[in-house]
């Protein structure tokens, strides 16, 4: 049988990152690959608590088809620690819960784009956003940014230029895959630019709550007066990722067209999950469990920083992370880092290649992403040894 | 803010039986309108037990990112199962685990269909597969059916005139709505047609192991020699519904453009609950549990046709099922189903107007759908009671 498939998936690749991850059942990898949050991360005693009280307590409530909004208590306390913490929710949004932050993400751009349609983003950029545009059949393209994130100037000229944007993809904080946060003022830019063109913004913050250093900087959708902000979160990094519990808060307007949109993709999330989350946020304390996460992650970014800055040689720059999981390594000029990738998984160190975060899939990055919430203290230092030397040898062997 | 939803579903409506689901929070109206599974069917103190265990053997494993395709023991159970007692899957064939059935619906549409592009149905059909299709801008058309299904002259005709038809989606055993099982010779007109043609058949089984009365069909898909099969099915029935855990047999190379979908819109399923399905499947009887489920459905549909038998006017036609969850009334030819659904409603008694399962959305039934593995026998007997009264006067109000 030869197959003819949709334009908008024929040449769709799977993203590279979860390939790696499949191949990382070789334990003998030390991987600095995935996205992974720490399996310390997970309240596994008090979740396997709340678990054996629902099965008591609800069980058919938890184990029966539910609404596509999601389980009203659930959304509800997510409304309002968000609201309280955050200054995030006007009047006119709402908050529903979706199958993990990535869910909330396809359907924005479900919502708004048809085939052929724009969605500007930050270059480089999460690789699960990109490719959820293009399984709709959006392209997305990216803005030029700099140490501080998308450079207002070449937002412009983007939304000037190009046609049918429909979105601006955006993670202001502790960005993916490369570790910037966008200061206020520009945030700010950013909104008026976009309002400026009617142009949706999309506001992905996963990491948000993993700041281990520095000061917050407000989201963009704490002050979206105008109703132009989607924005999605999840509880994949700070309760459990594999649950695929996430939430979005947008104008109502738009979040009934994502929830017709959810109903024909999975009817609804998980609502045993859901019951579990709520009870976790209301019976135990989120905050303070989430501080023993900021915790370990800054400990253990430090630990890879201090290894990276006596391992690596000084031509390979790297970030210095206030919050989130990556470190952001870029190689000399001219480089290819997937090269150098494929050397360095050969010594059994996973890194993610730069070009994978690109809107354009046939480009060249000479930077790479690290992982630091996942791996071992063993294995940072022996990885990053091992990183250490064979970027010297690369480095030398292109220098002739 | 003015927004500009995309094409798909700026015209999209949520889906008439969600609509009511929400409704269902009024404990004073008895539903005959739900697809729910009873509460007796999940096995509730079994899943406890099993959960309880995950989350003290594997808890790292349960609760962390895994891959997209499935939790690898759940695809081999399942394919395993599937092949001893239905005798689907072929070397060609790949099993993968979805967020329920309605998402391997979806996926096979996405992979498939570009926005235009037909997906031919039964007429009526199943709304949230319908629903799936608009949402990615594919277009569903009807075809005929009569009591053995649909008619495969009129899928002929369908199939030379329709351009761009991509998809056959067929619900050969106790369709939804129409509770119709489609005979094997059916099914092998409707496979050598769809072969002919070049398309693609999607088969949605979701209430096949449901029979509580004469012999199983076997499926399409268990003669399908040419990997023209798209098969999907789920726990929800089975095991529990509102842990959306579905499966997906088909071609390797479909599978994967699938997959690659599947990434984009939740990354996973829930894998805590996929473990659990597996732990469900190997180490408990699940064929017995069914046989548990098939004898209460059995039970609790004959009690329907009973009370139906003795308190609908004559002129009411209603099917007698050998499975499954729904009978399938029709008013007199002329009257509109859904102006009486809402003259129901309004006597506390809720039922989905057969118009709701129309590829045209505009269209008109005098068919409705009924439920009766939700209510309690309680409300089946009082429920049927105030339907016939009801169904007398609307028809005695319009036959002047």
């Amino acid at each position: 049988m030869d197959y003819s498939f949709s334009d908008k998936l024929a040449n769709l690749r799977p993203s590279a990152i979860r390939e790696i991850f499949k191949s990382l059942t070789d334990p003998s990898i030390i991987s600095f690959a995935a996205g992974n949050p720490s399996p310390e991360s997970f309240p596994t005693e008090a979740l396997a608590d709340i678990a054996a009280d629902i099965f008591k307590t609800q069980p058919a409530a938890a184990l029966q088809y539910s609404i596509t909004e999601g389980y009203p208590p659930l959304r509800e306390a997510i409304a309002a620690r968000q609201k309280a913490k955050f200054g995030i929710g006007r009047d006119f949004d709402t908050t529903i819960v979706v199958s993990g932050g990535q869910q909330g993400i396809e359907l924005a751009c479900k919502a708004f784009c048809n085939e052929g349609d724009v969605v500007l983003c930050e270059e480089p950029s999460f690789i699960g956003a990109l490719n959820a545009f293009r399984s709709n059949g959006a392209v997305p393209v990216g803005v030029r940014c700099d140490g501080e994130g998308i450079i207002p100037a070449a937002l412009e000229d983007k939304l000037r230029t190009c046609e049918n944007v429909k979105l601006l993809y955006i993670i202001p904080t502790f960005q993916n895959p490369s570790g910037i946060t966008t200061p206020l003022s520009r945030r700010k830019e950013v909104y008026a630019l976009c309002k400026k063109y009617g142009v949706m913004i999309l506001e992905d913050n996963p990491y948000g709550e993993l700041r281990f250093a520095g000061e917050d900087v407000p989201t963009i959708k704490s002050f979206d007066e105008d109703g132009l902000v989607i924005y999605c979160s999840s509880f994949s990094k700070i309760l459990s990722a594999g649950m695929r519990v996430g939430y979005v808060t947008a104008p109502a307007e738009v979040v009934s067209k994502m929830v017709v949109a959810k109903q024909s993709e999975d009817v609804h999330t998980n609502i045993f999950f859901q019951m579990l989350c709520h009870k976790y946020m209301t019976e135990h304390d989120l905050d303070a469990h989430i501080a023993g996460i900021r915790a370990l992650y800054g400990r253990k970014c430090t630990l890879m920083l201090d290894c990276l800055g006596s391992c690596l040689p000084a031509e390979v720059a790297f970030t210095h992370p206030e919050g989130g999981l990556f470190v952001w390594c870029t190689l000399p000029s001219g480089l290819d880092s997937a090269d150098f990738a494929k050397l360095l998984v050969n010594r059994k160190v996973a890194v993610v290649p730069g070009a994978t975060f690109l809107s354009d899939e046939g480009g060249i990055s000479s930077s790479f992403r690290l992982n630091y919430s996942m791996p071992s203290d063993e294995e940072i230092v022996r990885g990053v040894e091992i990183l250490g030397d064979c970027a010297r040898e690369y480095i030398a062997a292109h220098r002739n």
